[in-house]
Formats: C-alpha cells, structure tokens, sequence
C-alpha cells in the first residue's frame, strides 16, 4: 500500500495486549514488522513489559486500545511510555482507538471525578509526546491533551458501507438513539442524503414508566441508529423495538466503537436490529460477538495516520 | 438573606471591569462592601490594577465574565490573579458567569487551536485556586481544569419563568435550535413537562439554499427555543421564522448567555419572538439591549455558590 | 482506643475495594464510621467512584493497599483522588498498606521500566497530598515522591511476635532468603538479640543446578527466615528445605506482606515452615490462606499514624 | 541578502497582526512568503486563527510585537502558539520586537502585580520553544523565561544613524530622561565618544512643583535624549525643554520603541526635539506619527537572526 | 518588642549557618528561641542536617542569606527546604536578608547562565512557600518567582542613619558609584534633601586609561556614595579617591550587603573613605571587618516581617 | 578506538572542574578536544561559567563527578546546564561518575531530609536532557529521574582486575563489609566463581563495644572486600583487620569511587589491606592518595557511552 521503505528507518510500531490483530494489519500495511516486546504478568498480576529491540531515538508508535480489561490495557500503556521514555525514544506516540473512560468526562453529579480527563493526565506525565485517536465520545477529550492529538473520525467509514449498499434516501432515515448524538446522525445523514429523527426517551411523570418517543418521520422508512459506542445494547435495541413499532421498515445499527459488554450479544441477535455495523477499533472475541455483526477495519487509516506523522505530512486529508 | 456576618471576615468579593452591577448585587447579598481596587488602562492599553486592601490569608472570589471584550476581561483577570498570588492571598476562587472562548473547545478543523483549554491552562497557571462557573458551552469544559470547579446551571432559573407563565404543557413545546443542543432542550421540556422539537437545518445538495427543517411536532404550539449562548442571533431568528412558518403559534426564546453582538439586537427585534429570556451573566449595556428582553438574575445564585464554597458547605444543592 | 472525639470533625477515613476490613478495623479504632462511598463497576469494566457526603475542606484519608488485581486498586485510588481534588477536599491523604509494583524499582536490564516511580509520578498527578505507606519493598521509594511520606514498619510488629515466643537467643538465628534481605534479618536479630545467616542461591556454573548454599551458622537452631513480601513462595519454601537439609532444628517464615499468589499456599502448606506469621496490610482470601498462616493486624499502628497526621502531632514515635 | 535557499524547508515565518509590515519585510529578507494564517476576530471580539498550510514538522517564527491594543496581539499569540502546538509544529520560535507589560517587571508597592513575567509564564504555558526579543525593558526580563531568549539590542542602530550624521564629539552630549536609564545613555556615548548628563527630576519639598535638574555638562551643546520606550512623551518632551532651557543647542530624540500613545504626536511636534529617531519594532500608524519622526528598520536584525537560529549558528555576532 | 505570645505557637524559625546571629537577634525579637537543628558536614563535606523538634502543620521561617561560602549555604537551604516539606510543614517561609548569585541577573554576553534565576528555580523546585527578601540587587529578581515575595528595603535604615548625624542638605550630596545605581542614590537624596552626582567611569579611546569623571556638582561637598553590595570594594574606593581628587569636602560610604571579599578590608581602610555603614544582611566575621565599619541592624525589621506574615497582616507598613 | 570522525559534529564535550583529567581522557578517546568553557570563582565565591564556542542545536556532554567539594561541584553542574539550556544546546546529557550525596537517599529517621532526590529534581529543573552515571549507590536513584539514565557498572571492572590476578576461586572469598552490600558482594563472586561472606557487625548489648562477626568461611582465603564507595575508610579497614583476626590469608579491597576523605589514607595505609583497587570516577589529589592504591580508569566505558548516545545505538552492551 504505502511506496516507502520503512524496514530500517527509526519508524517502530508496538502492539500490546488490546488489540493484536489491528495492530499486525496496520503493521503490515505499513510494510514493517511488529517492534519485539513482551507483556507479561506475574502470579500476582503486575505487569512486566520488557522491550527487545533499541528505539533509542525512534519514533515509537504504541497501538492500544484501552477497551475492556480497561485499567490493564491502560496500566500497560502507560508502563509501556515508561520504558519507552527510559530507553530514549525520540518521540512516543499513542495510537489508540478506542478511548476508555472517555464517557466519564465531565462532573454530571456531585464529587464525581472526570476521569476521561484524569487518563489524559497520566497518560502525559508517563511521557507521552503525541496521539491519534479514533472517535473521541466527546470531541472536548482533545483539549484534555496539551500533547497534539490527531483525531480521525469513524462516521465515513461507516456510512461509506451503507453508501455502498445502495439505499433510497427517499426512504432512509438516520436515527440518533439520544438526544446527545444529534449531531453524529446529522453528519451520517448528509453523508446518505436522508432525514434524521431522535429516540426522545423521557418519563412523563415520576412513578410511570419511561417512554420512548420518537420525534421525527421514520414511518415505512429503513432506520440506521447511529452512536459512537455501544456497550450493553440496552438503548440501542430498545430504540429498534420503538422504532419498528412506531412503522419503521427495518433497522440497522451501527458503531464506531462495539464494546458490547454484558447482554450486549444477545440482546442485538434477540432485537429487531437486521445488521449491526461497527469497527475494529476494539478487538472482539468470537464469544462477544453477535451473529448478525459486521466488521469493518479502520487499520489502513491508523496505517495512513502513522506514516503521515512519521513522514511529517499534514494528516488533515484523513479527516474526511 | 444570608445569616452570617461577613464584614470581619476573611472573605473578600473583588468586582474587575466584567459585570460590576452583578458583582454589586452579589455582594449586597453576601452582605459584605466589594473589596477595593482599581483596574486602569495606561493610555497605550496596559491594564494596571491596584488591590487597595491587605489580603493576606483570605479567601479572594473574584467576579468576572469574560464577555466582550473578551480579551481585555481575560487579561485583567490574568494579572488579579497574579496581583492576588502575590499578595499572599489564601485562595483565589475565580466566579466567571460567562466563559470567553468556550466555542473553541475542540479542534474541529486541521490546525486549530483549542482556545478554551488555552484559557483553562493559563488561568491555572496564574495562580486561581477553584472556580465557580455558570452554564459552560460544554460540560467537559470542566475537564480542561485540575483545580475544582462548581458548575451552576441557568436552566433552572430560565425554566421556572416559563413556569410561572402558565403555559400548557399539551400545546407547549421546547425547541432545540440546532443538533447539538437536543439534551438542554430535553432538560426544560423536563421541567415544564413537555415534548421537544429540533431545527434540523441541512442543505440539501451544494449550491442549493439550506433548509430549515423541523423535526418534531410544534403544530399550533407555543414554542420555547433555548440555547445557551445567543451571539449573533441569526440561527435563533431564524429558527423563529421556521416555527411560526410551519405552524407554531408562537414563540419565546431564552439563554443563560446574552452575548449580542453585532446584528443581534435589530434581529431579535425585528424577529418572530415574542420574548428573549436571558440572564445577566453578561452585563447587556442599554444600546445593545433588545426592547423585548427580560433579564433574570444570577446573583443570587452566585452568592450562595460563594458562602458555600467559604463555609466549606455543599455547593451541590444548588444544582438542581 | 482513642481519646478525642472526631465524628464531627473534618477527618474523613474511606476505603476502596483494597482492603475493607482493615479500613474498618481502623475506622473504628479512630472511632468514626468510614466515609460513605461506592465504588462499582460497569459491565465494560470502567471503575465508577460516588462519594455520598459532602468533603468540602475536609482532611480525607483514603485507605488502600494496590493489591491484587494490582492494575484495579490502583485505578479505583487514582480515581477516587482526582473526585477528591475536583470535590475541594482540604489534604487528600493515601494510607496504602501495601504498594504495588513496588519490586519494579529500577532498571534491571535494558529498556526495563521503572513501574515503582511511574506508580509515584501517577498518583501525585491525580492530586495527592500526602501518604502514610508500610514497610515498602526498598526505603528509596520514599524519595520517589515528593509529597510526605510517612513510612512505618512492619519488623518491630513481626518481632515482637516472635519475641513474645520466648525464643532462646542462643539457639535462634535471623535468615535473609536472599542478598539484598540481610540488613532487615539484621534489624530483627537486634531485637532478638540472635545471629543471622544468608541463603546464598548461586548456580556453580552455567547449565549446572543453582545452590542453595547458607552462609552463617544455622546448625540445630530455630530459623526464622525474614522477607518484605513473599509472593509465590518458591524462594522461601526452597530456602526452608534447605536450612532444614543443613542442620536446623525448626523454621519459621514471616513477612510484611503476603501476597501468596498462584501455587504459593499449596507450597507453603507442603513446606518445612512451621508458622508463617504475615500481617494484614494484604486482604488474604479464605482459599489463598495457608493453614499454618498466623495474621497479625496494623490497624492500630495505621489509626495512629492517621490521627497524628491528622492533630499534627510528631509521627516518629510510631516508627520503633 | 541571504545566500540560502529557504522556499521548500522546513522554516516558516508567520505574521500576526502586530506588525505586518515589519514581518512582510523580514520574510522579503529570507526570501520565503510568509505563512498562510488569517487573524479574524468574530463579533462578539473573540480572536479565530487558521493556519492554512501544514506546520508538521516545521520550525515556525511567528512574528508579534504585543503593542497597543497589547491585550489582542498577546492573545492573539497564546491562540496561534496553541494552534501550532497542537498542529505538532517542531519548534515554535516567537520574534517579539516589542514586548508589551515590559515596564511592570516588579512590584514597585505593595499588592502589584508583575505583569511581565505573568506574560512570559503563560507565553511558556502555551507552549512556545523559543524567544527573539529587542530591548527589553529590564535586561532581567530574560530571566522570566526558562526557554531560551536571543536578546538583540537597539542601540547599535540609533547610535549609528546619529554617528553617520557627523556630529562633533566636542559639542554633543548623550542624556539620560531619568535616573534608571544612565547605563543606555553611557552604552550610546561610548559608541559616538561624547560625555553624558541625566535629568534629575525631583520635588524638593511637598506641594512644591517638580524641579527638572541636569546633572551633567549640556551648555551650548547638541543634546541626544535616548530611552528605550516613548510612551506619552512627557518625560521626554519636558526634558528636551529643560535641556534648551539650561543651554543646550538643540535636542534630538531618540528610542527602539515608539509607543507614542495619548498625547504623544501633538507633544512631541510641539516640543524642543529637532527629530525623534525611532526604529519600527511598533507599527506607528500615520495618524500616531509625528511629522518630525525618522523611523529605522530592524528587519534586517531579525532575519539574519531568524536564519542564523534556523540553520543553529551562534546569534552573538548580531548583538554588537 | 512584640505583644503576643508565641511560644507554643505553630510559629517556627530555624537558623542555619549564614548568619547565626542575625537568627538568634530575630528570635529574641520575636520571643521564641531558635527551633533545635542542626547543620553537620561528614568527612567528604556533604551536608547533613538534622531537625529535632517536630515541625508538622507548623510555618517555618528558615533565616539564611546565602553569602560567601555562597554553595555551601545554597545547599544548606534546600536541603533543609528538603528536610521541612518531607516532615509536613504547613509553610516553608525563607526569609533571606542576602541573596547571593543576585548580580548574574541577566545574559550580559552570549551563553551565560542567569544564575539568579537558576537560584529561584531550585529554591521553589525544593519546595519553598514565601520568601522575605532585604534588598535584591535588582527588583526584577522578585519575578523570577512564582511564590510570593515581600521585599524589604535597607535604604531607609541607611538614610535614616546619615539623617540622625544632622548633615545639611545644602552641602551634602548623594553619589552612585556607576551608572546603574542613580536610582538608589535619588532615593536616598530624597530622603536626605540633598542633590545627586554620578560617577562616569569610562574610557576615552582604546588603550587608553579609564577616567572616573564625575557628573554633578560635588565641591566642598560631604559625599555619600550609596551602593547595594560593596564587593572587593575597588568601585567605591577608586570613587572615593575620584570625589576627594575633584573637591569633595569629605566622603562617606554606605551598603545594604557587606560581602567585603578579597582585599576590600585593606582598600576601605586604606581609603579616602571616613565611614562605612552596612548592616547585618551578611554576617563579617571580624577579620574582614573593616576598622572604619558601623553596622546597623536589620533584626527588628526582619522580625517585625516575620510575625506579620504568621499573622496574616500586611507587610506593606514596612516598606517605607 | 572510535571509527567515526567527530571533530566537526554536533557532538560537544565539556569538563567542569570535578575530574579533568577524566574528561580529557574521555575526550582523547572519542576523539575531539574539550569543548571551550572556564569556570572561574568571584572573590566572594561565586561560581562564573563562559561557554566560549557556540553550541546551538548541539548534544552537549558534561562531565562531571560531584565529588568534594560536592556543593561546589553541583552548582558548576547547574550553572552550567542552565548556561547551555540559554544557548539553545539540543540536549544536555550529564556524565556523572560519581553522584554525590547518594548515601542521603531515604529517610532513615524522622525530618531527614532526601537529599539524593533534592539533587535529582534540581539538576532536572535546571534542564538536563539525560544522564549517564556509574554505580549510583542505590539502583533505585535511577527512579528519582524522570530523564532516561543509562547506569553503567563498576563491578565488570574491578572483578576483570582481580581474574587477571589468577587467584584460585577455591581459596578466595568476596566479602561485603556490611548488611547492604551483600548483593554487590555476589555479583564479584558471580565473576570469580567464589563464595561470600558478610562482615556482620553488631552490638550485643547497650554499653558493650560492637562486635565485629563474620558469616560464612574466610578461614585461610584470600578476601576481596567490595563496596561502591569508600568514604572514611573505618568500616573496611576495621572489616579487614576483623578477617586477617579470624583467619583470612590476606585481604584486598575494592571499590568503584574512591571518596577517602579525613582520615583514610592514613587508615588505609596502616591497615592489613595489601592493596586497594579503585576507579579514577573520582580525582584523587595526590596527596589523599594511599600508597597502596590500584587506579582503573573508566574512560573507556564512559567514552563508548558518549558516542553510542550520541549516534543513537544501544548503550546496553556496556551493562554487562
């Protein structure tokens, strides 16, 4: 893919344990093996890392999702900046696809911590020197970093698949399972050329049962929700059932992020949901992952992002 | 209203060039005369500030929006703050009912700057020790701070005059002017009980005039847009037209943050709404003051927020 | 045990999941409830910390060893501070009993980390103000910190348990089960008034077995093999069998910390080791006992140290 | 005049709006365009910055005197250090021929602020590299920084304008407007080998009117004032009267930095100066221009010391 | 000398090898004796320092002006600066009557260091809250901290001294020994009614002698050469010769901080100089204490700082 | 000995005046001359630094043990480090040989302060890059940097000397002279396939002389008596006397820096050492040199570590 050598230049990307295979693919494109590293843990759970080739004065990139195990995908990423750090590297940047606790970014309730930006705190002071994300739950977690962050978007990836699929926007409509995520289905929807509508849930009084409205036109219509994370489904298959009831057509669903935890699997193979749609930004294993699920890979952008600021090229040509 | 003797005390309100009729309601309500000092301009533009009273080992509130001439304000606050550090103060809580720059809080194109975590950084850096803010454009704002920050909210305040109004839920609906603001819209609607609505503003292919679109049903009903900023006042005004234009009875619109600026007062005047409802956050002068405003105060709000935050109370029974 | 009266004072005692008997063993000792909070998980994983009262200037001590899983109890205690911080507590003070990673103090080899500094470096980024640790795995670790320390230890509680035997003199001896352990056997042979002797373990030539040789004369006496922390028991079980193959009388094994993880029961149990006396800095599980454990408790030497932190009165007199 | 070849490297020269001319003309030096960036300011005063090329990589000179409105250019420049930075720019070198707050370098009475190294802190905070700087009030504001400062001077340029104008050292005499500027009066006499005088302007009692007193030989002379910074010319204009006065020839004037706010054109028009000689650090816009001014260039100076920290030559050659 | 009581206060002041009388004449001043430490060398000259009393939540006052052996006492500073923040002091107050490295304020050449920046680094890196200063070369140096500073002047105690010997006015006159000091010397003059005059040492031509011209009017005068710091005292001694030579009438010399190195003993002794008053900032040991030396006491000022800053009162009183 | 030819690079080494002949023996063998630099003292004692060749963009080395006089040595090293930080050096890597001030590397006793730390954290916030050191005291002191440290070891050296003795492995013993050294002690043993021992010192009760034991089997051998540093010389010429006592044929002793300082040249001399290995990582006058001392000079290790920084090649080939 990429028509430059790397195999002996001071570019070195390392994989620790979130998500091997992504790592080996963008490796691959890239046209470089893997960085020889170890990560291990004693009987007692500590994690040992041990770095097997010199990057003293390499431009280190570190791919680590830090999905679920969260704290030991993030406690290895940070000890691995550590070592990389102590071993002189020039530069050491985090690629990470999926950002963990990144929905805990701001003080909703009383002493609350924010510990999206409590990550981003010790992910610097470890030393980290740069970063490239994928879908930030919030695009504010960039300002959370006073290290540059390049921050690559999931939603043309996903509405290229349904582009490609050939839908009517006549009869298409992209839904917003919430009322936070407006603004993601809106993108996807000009993206399709459809109109977009809203899951309104809310509770009409206390002590009544909460009510899934919908606020926009879905009748007859093929609905694609829309959201940047799934995690155990709950909302997302809900907002399927409502909108089946309320006269959709069909449904489908679609994610950058499928952490899907929990009953997450079977509620999405027990929905009205006909395809889920979502990325390897978090690696699935074959127990979590639905039948009716659909992957598509984001490692030739991590690959395009890697090289670009290796290469010092402008990454913004990526953003779109 | 409050039942404690401050006058003595080691609490001490200072008022910089930002809101001063605010700042002098606050103090009036804490009880306590505003703390001496004068802020100057040399006539080549430098700020130069004098602290005209010992405060040494106090706790300083400093009341300051950063609103037009957001530059100016900051920079006044800035140096305070280092006036304050200096002079051996305790604590410097900085009350900032408004929050200059808070739109650029992420980079949402190549090589922008994020303007608000610059803010964060440099007001930290100066020296403040906590922070009391109103209605931040983005809750994650919160997160571009290590120091504390008690985060008021002015939809309580704007939802109970609407309350108080009478109006019937059945033919009342809150409108959220654009993608983004669904979740404060749904807040209101919360409170007055009531659906919500979106302007769903798209332009349809390129080179053709954009569409004010509705989604949601406001046949007939009184619509109340909410925003938490109104700058300019097009997209409000707009939106106005919209709803009457597509069959709402008519229309109130309402913000924490008066900024407007420029064309606002003309287009708000000259608009479909009945009746802006804002706050004093920012100090409106006459000549930028629509004639169908109605201003509600913060003061109080801030006040409690500061006696609290002085008596080492809870400051969360204020957010509700 | 007490003699002051702190329910209504300013000192707050919380545990997280680290170890809550000890925390309400000292809870009540101070003689005030523990602090209410929550901590749970979500069903990705993510750590989500409430704390249920006001905090507001208060003195907070957080009580919590990073035990296994080490990467989970150090999360919690990160997050648990940075709610602490945004919540405007006045000291935020870290009682860990136990600090894991601790034996990752150094580069050993090359490209190593040095998990130890990274853990210090972490947690005074969250905002820590100070911390009271037990017997760390080398007194440097201290010095990793720049925050106060207060360092207390374990041998005089492990000695005078020993001492209270009535062991002769004559016929005990203090054994280091490996070279950098001989100045702490020292320190519990002065209170014991006894000799010591080393556990050489050094393999003759390469590809030849490794030797358990002893140097020090150990011949028909009590051993009592002293260590800082035992993990998975391989080196003192070894270093049992062969002061018993060497010629003495009986063996007894004791550490501060028990960390007795993977086979470490199992061998403890099927060992030359009488008793092995540990305390409860580590929550020891039911089925990670061993049957000859005997568990001796620092709760009151913890209580004491947080409620002179606390009254600003000298710590020295606890380190004897 | 520069004998490399800059067009395709990695230098880049922006302008802010400072000082547009002066930045026009040091890139015309080098030989490069300058930068593509707009300055737009939105309408409620907020400053948005684009920087419209890629900076990746790149060592970025961002040319910004913070003269009057001093507020705007400082931030002006905080927001595009901050772009920069997050655009991962390599070393971001800030040219500051004019640095705004310089004369509040101290805090002259109590409770002041010390607004110039508040500057310099958040200058550092936003993440500058670097620093070229012309005649700083205070040499010790070098000292504010702990990035590295070039510190190139204005008195070799004024001293040889006047040199070049042939003046007998016999009959001309240096004069300092005050006592803190003696040194610069002296570095200016050695340069055209004349004696020096001072203005020594003192109130011999209370309530009496300040005395203008000279100390030093001025009779039948050619007086040449110099100061580093003419601000409202008061000092300056009134010194020139009591020069003529007590017997001087006539008066020249001269100075790096022409504030020249308020009153200044009107007073110095109308005073006893022949000529102010001045150097364009500060873009005097014509109507701030008195008619009798003579403005040097420094541009020159700033290229060659932009290309000589480009290409990591000593710098100490341009400080003579 | 003070009405309160401090005894069993939380107020500390520790002295270490600097100026042990000094310390011990403030302590008396304030009522409390010394606190117990002690400042030891091991054989290879590192510096041990032990505190004996506890010093937890208290506020120390350490006293030590970092005159010649000016490492050593350096060292002594943050070491003991060390030794408090790790011990839990509440406030680390220096209070340092001399500050040495002061003259290396700025880069006067091309890759020196600025020492006295460096100093101020180290200092608050260590850990230092406050410090109270006597005279800082030059008032910049106050900006090269972010903790606050009070600033105390000496040429009050130094004028008040001339004003008591009844000189008149009209035949007495203030003289700065160079160029950068008129300041000072107009600072005193004020205080003394008396006119200023500058000695105007330079060189006519290259290889020429250096000429100590004088400007201002001096015959018949009593002089008053006024500096900070008299060194090696060769300036004010050649100064001295100058204003005799040119008809001064008789000439006084007079300094804040005494460092009196080298052969500056033999030169004010042997010089045209009838009196030379310093104070205590620096401690002389007698055998470089000149025999024409009259020294004034800077306890009661540095005591009356002390306990106003324990106190939460404004120092600001004692600035005049 | 290097193959690559470095006197044009940006390669720049520089000595202070810790150990000159080391530096230009380092320098020698890597093949450039000194970088330009004087270190002068003021009379009154403070230190002067003049870079006197341009180091813009260069990877500066300092070579410099501080070694006694240590305060003396540490202020050249951050006056310098800051000097080369103003003048824009690349990286400013230090050379420590000798780290003064490792033994103070914990708290042993209350309100010790941790000096080894202090020493970090200001040689780091004067702006060091890296670090090379030697046999740092305690391992953990890598961990009191956050710089990458390359720690290279003096036991390969001192145990190459003693193999090439031929001394018969069944009748030689490495003793260690104290409980801590013990594992410093194997590591030797490890090299020379001998066993060890410990001199176990002690006092068996309150008011009896200490006891000077010995554990493990010196009887007839030839001991080597290893330390990192031999300051005093008390405990290894006593630990020497204690062996030939009970029965050791002849003893050496060893150690990597040579501190001798007060009374151990006499000590050493008059002792039952045969002869005295040692290192040149600290300069030894003449005349604090035993007439028994072996000198090894480390040149070559740290020459080779210079280069492979600098070339940006794995330093760990010289750990073993």
């Amino acid at each position: 893919m990429l028509n430059t050598e790397y195999k002996n230049s001071s570019l070195k990307i390392f994989s620790l344990e979130g998500n091997q295979p992504l790592a080996q693919e963008v490796a691959n494109l890239v046209g470089i093996p893997l960085g020889k590293s170890t990560v291990k843990r004693f009987a007692d759970g500590e994690v040992q890392i041990n770095i097997e080739e010199s990057i003293r004065g390499c431009d280190v990139f570190i791919i680590q999702p830090t999905s679920n195990p969260v704290n030991e995908h993030l406690m290895e990423l940070l000890i691995m900046i550590d070592a990389c750090k102590r071993a002189s590297a020039a530069n050491i940047n985090i690629v990470m696809p999926y950002y963990g606790y990144a929905r805990q970014d701001r003080k909703a309730r009383s002493r609350e911590p924010i510990t999206a930006k409590l990550v981003a705190n010790i992910i610097e002071k470890a030393g980290a020197s740069r970063m490239i994300a994928l879908d930030l739950h919030a695009p504010q977690i960039q300002g959370f970093f006073d290290i540059p962050i390049d921050h690559l978007m999931g939603v043309p990836i996903l509405s290229n698949y349904f582009f490609e699929k050939g839908l009517d926007p006549e009869t298409t409509v992209v839904v917003s399972p919430d009322h936070g995520g407006v603004t993601r289905a809106r993108k996807m929807a000009d993206r399709l050329k459809t109109p977009i509508a809203i899951i309104d849930k809310r509770r009409p009084k206390p002590n009544v049962a909460e009510v899934m409205n919908i606020v926009g036109d879905i009748d007859g219509k093929t609905a694609i929700i829309i959201d940047d994370i799934i995690d155990t489904a709950g909302t997302i298959t809900l907002a399927a059932d409502a909108l089946i009831k309320k006269g959709a057509k069909e449904v489908y669903a679609c994610c950058t992020h499928p952490v899907l935890s929990g009953p997450a699997k079977e509620r999405i193979e027990n929905s009205q949901i006909k395809e889920l749609v979502v990325t390897n930004s978090i690696q699935l294993p074959e127990d979590r992952k639905p039948s009716n699920v659909k992957e598509l890979s984001v490692a030739e952008l991590l690959a395009q992002a890697i090289v670009r600021v290796y290469e010092q090229e402008s990454v913004s040509v990526l953003f779109d």
